[in-house]
């Protein structure tokens, strides 16, 4: 690599770093950014640097804020009875876009996972009891991922807040919406069963 | 998008107009800057920063450099009688990598695509025919690609510098190393069939 810039190895090197952006992706974004004009090059690492330096988490939800209380927990319009458990900012992002909840919010950032050593010391579950102990919370609908960990998480808070008595709810299961029954595997043919509705 | 703190819409925005990098994707790689350690996420903004601000093209063969010159015209050792013209300083890379070429290069910056209002006078040929004038120059391998736009390219170079009486010649086709012949298409294996060699 001796006919390469240093600078240009170097942000190959940096781009190589980010998921999903192998040797060739690395390659092409680094032509990219000398090709294109200065100001918008400029403005790429601007904005890399002013999320880690203007971001960082709700002290109440954990969601990601510029502020110490995000705008979901500040917005006085929302029900703050309901109390929605995600593992991460971008599933109270997905949400949020679906349009059809309205409470608030508690972020976990991440999910129990005893394989990467991720405990429930890890997350935000001790900061999610608190919250709920202080009495305004009447529901708490799980929203992790419907994966084995996402499941093994929500088991484990549901466990722990048990004592307060609360109403503990789950995302609903079932088929997807504009699926086609004969290509649906059967775990999720099971749910659709399994959690029947009346018609 | 409200729930989401402005700089981390604005670094979304930022990757997503990345070549390759489509809404998904940036969101991903946003929540990745957020994640990893500081350091390393101002790495990234530094590189980019640095790529832009120190890195131009060489004056003679117009290939990244940090130095007038690049380390390619400024190496002694290098045959400077035969010159490889490429499109871009990635196809320069990618023949040196090979390792089977030793002498000096003549970067385009580009090929020349009348769809795209890329004409001759876009690219560096006129530089190209400044150098090879000066009569140190034996022979010029064409290395463009081997699309329509790359051809015709190479044609409009040979056609300029034919009256300099030099040897053009231009990278061998055929079949590539370990293909397989029912495989290939057939426009490989005709050029295979009309420049086929003695064995």
């Amino acid at each position: 690599m001796a006919q390469l810039a240093t600078s240009v190895v170097n942000l190959i090197e940096q781009f190589s770093k980010l998921p999903g952006i192998g040797r060739k992706s690395a390659e092409r974004l680094t032509y990219h950014v000398l090709r294109v004009n200065k100001k918008e090059a400029l403005e790429l690492a601007d904005s890399i640097r002013a999320v880690r330096e203007n971001v960082c988490y709700c002290k109440h939800c954990f969601n990601l804020s510029e502020t110490e209380t995000c705008s979901i927990c500040e917005d006085p319009k929302r029900d703050s009875t309901t109390l929605c458990v995600v593992e991460q900012p971008r599933d109270l992002l997905a949400l949020e876009q679906s349009g059809t909840y309205s409470g608030q919010y508690h972020v976990l950032l991440g999910r129990i996972a005893p394989l990467e050593g991720i405990g429930p010391e890890n997350l935000t579950i001790k900061q999610l009891y608190d919250r709920v102990q202080q009495g305004t919370i009447n529901e708490i609908i799980m929203a992790t991922n419907p994966t084995v960990e996402g499941d093994g998480t929500a088991l484990h808070i549901s466990n722990i807040v048990n004592d307060l008595n609360i109403k503990i709810t789950r995302l609903a299961r079932g088929i997807t919406a504009g699926s086609i029954l004969e290509f649906t595997n059967k775990e999720i043919l099971a749910d659709a069963i399994t959690d029947r509705q009346e018609f």
